[in-house]
């Protein structure tokens, strides 16, 4: 079920700004404090007591989301139900706008021996530019029947392939064995549309082996994760909001992207940021405005990092609350605890701030702090009928 | 949807235990507290404020689980669309691993006039082992064309009756009229296969007659709730775990068989449940260790003697966290006030303690401290989504 419920959805009404900082949640250390509960953040905890306040769950009970369902989640789409392959995800990290016709896939450059069978799955890590060698060599050798071939260079031996025509499926197997000493595997499709392809990537794969005979290591190429973009309605109508996307990372521009926000130049920082958010309020309804040095510091389990990203953020809060918003949402993609080195399933701290909020004195913005909140736990999908309820976007349901 | 996605589910990680207390919520006295508010339950407070806390709802909002639904909830299988009929927990009840091939059906013995007619439903209540023997007659003397026949001896006039070979269906009604005066109704089968399960229940109903003319009393059967084993995706496939059952009462390990647990002997009390489990540990990944003198308290509606049962459970805790698993969960399959006499739908109390956990100091275990915690209400079929994340053994959903 679409929610809310289209036809409730209002063409006018409040500004409302997201400010996701990913990872954003954290676990207290053993008898301690969180990273949220050590950091010193006077602004957002203030602004907190002046919000509702509760918990945002972005995916169905104890799973830990990625970037990617996390992402769709907090713009409204059940990331349960879509499609969001690796191929995409890639295309959408190397800022390439995957189109309905194409179809995407996470590349490895590798090493095969003579009798065809791979002695390194990463080509002995080859230095990035020599990826941008080799991705370009095959762009300019390679040519397939009837199809374009985009080669997107990555880190190391790292690349996206994104293969484009008509009538192309997305239901075709990795050939990458996932063990050395194995030859890779041919490419068939599950469908019709996917077998043509599949015979593509074959093609590609063949190709690719004569153009590259003459490297010592990067000498083979697998594929996997072909993907393609999901059909989603577009943000801009299932909630009448011009939506813009202001992220620094490029995959969080796809994200954006996807779902079919403008991006808007972001500069290098949050504060560079909420400089173009503002030149930009008068044209959007909506921003989406992503900051990721907190999930960074939350991966590499440094709690202290993770602490000055929480802090700086901090910092901005005044401007952001002096933009002049109807609507400030605060809230993460979902938590990268230090003690854990990686995203969590643990719901994230969420502060709705407007003039229907119903605040509570007790609140702080941390793990423990919201739980005294009004809001309880909101799962991620829910999060847009609450902000455009909030920015009086909604109609009444019934007389 | 199967949750979680079977293919985030990984087959490493760390060990969890799961304590149900069975009836583990009550209520408050009027102006008083509830059963755990009145018990000196201190290891269970301290775990509590160490671990993550909230309720587990079992079933959806206002229906009171029966035990066999409420034990499929909290192994993770939705117990709104799984049949559980009455004549698989009699023989769950009885110890009786039914297989996929048999029918189970609830048996009474009852007193029949010379003119057919039920005179008394429970054929004056006999000794349990006047039951006994009545069932090794039967057993004996009454023969199935095709099939087989086990008589499993209840209480007084209750046995459990099995029929057991190929192609036999469940859906064949009750012979009880549910009145006396009444002759007992001629099975019908609702199918094909169900037809012939029925046409042998006539025939098993015709013979006890003649085998049973010379009892005084116990001259008649009737049967009830016709049903099979439903089929199940095992545990062990589901979450990867292997999974061991302690539990003293045949009911709860015959939930455990169900769903495709080892049973592990138990012993006679919670202690020597725990010494099992301890000796078991290094071949599983998973136990569900079931008390029950809790529950039974709460049906009897002594509130001295529930608050007793808490206070023995809490005697154990010590042991329990020193044996070393990663994740310890500890609820109830439902609540069983002491006031109500019976099940209620009450969420129960619930912790869960791993290094994921996120504590709250003020909480303690028992209906309203649980309000504290960081967990909120969670349903019953997402409990074991939980448990696998806390253990690490659910991967990433989407990159």
């Amino acid at each position: 079920m679409t929610h809310p419920p289209r036809e409730l959805v209002l063409s006018e009404g409040g500004r409302i700004a997201v400010l996701i900082v990913d990872g954003l949640g954290g676990l207290p250390l053993p008898g301690g404090g969180s990273e949220l509960e050590q950091a010193e953040i006077p602004n957002l905890d203030a602004l907190a007591r002046r919000s509702s306040a509760g918990r945002l769950q972005l995916l169905p009970t104890g799973l830990t989301p990625g970037s990617g369902p996390g992402h769709l989640s907090l713009f409204g789409y059940d990331p349960m139900t879509l499609e969001f392959g690796r191929g995409l995800l890639e295309a959408l990290g190397s800022d390439y706008p995957l189109s309905g016709g194409e179809v995407a896939a996470r590349g490895n450059f590798c090493t095969l021996a003579p009798d065809g069978s791979i002695t390194d799955r990463r080509a002995g890590r080859p230095p990035s530019e020599e990826c941008v060698r080799l991705c370009e060599l095959l762009a300019r050798e390679v040519s397939l029947e009837g199809a374009s071939l985009e080669l997107l260079p990555g880190m190391e031996h790292r690349f996206t392939a994104v293969i484009g025509g008509a009538g192309l499926g997305a239901r075709v197997n990795d050939n990458d064995p996932q063990i050395e000493g194995k030859e890779p595997l041919p490419f068939r499709g599950a469908d019709d549309i996917s077998s043509v392809t599949a015979e593509l990537a074959n093609s590609f794969f063949e190709q690719a082996r004569a153009v590259l005979r003459g490297e010592e290591r990067a000498n083979g190429i697998l594929l996997r994760g072909f993907s393609t973009r999901p059909a989603l309605d577009p943000f801009i109508e299932r909630f009448k909001l011009r939506a813009a996307g202001v992220a620094v990372y490029p995959m969080y521009r796809g994200a954006a992207r996807l779902v079919g926000m403008d991006i808007i130049e972001p500069g290098v920082d949050l504060g560079e940021q909420l400089a173009a958010v503002e030149r930009a309020m008068p044209d959007y309804d909506y921003f989406f405005i992503h900051t990721k040095p907190a999930d960074a510091a939350g991966h590499s389990g440094d709690f202290d990092s993770k602490i000055a990203a929480l802090e700086e953020v901090d910092r901005h809060i005044p401007t952001l609350e002096g933009l002049g918003f109807d609507v400030i949402a605060i809230t993460g993609d979902h938590s990268t605890p230090c003690i854990r080195k990686e995203h969590s399933w643990h719901p994230v701290p969420l502060l709705i701030h407007s003039r229907y909020a119903i605040p509570v004195p007790e609140v702080t913005f941390d793990e423990r702090g919201v739980l005294r909140g009004d809001l309880g736990v909101v799962r991620g999908p829910e999060l847009m009928a609450l902000l455009l309820a909030h920015a009086d976007r909604l109609a009444k349901y019934g007389a």
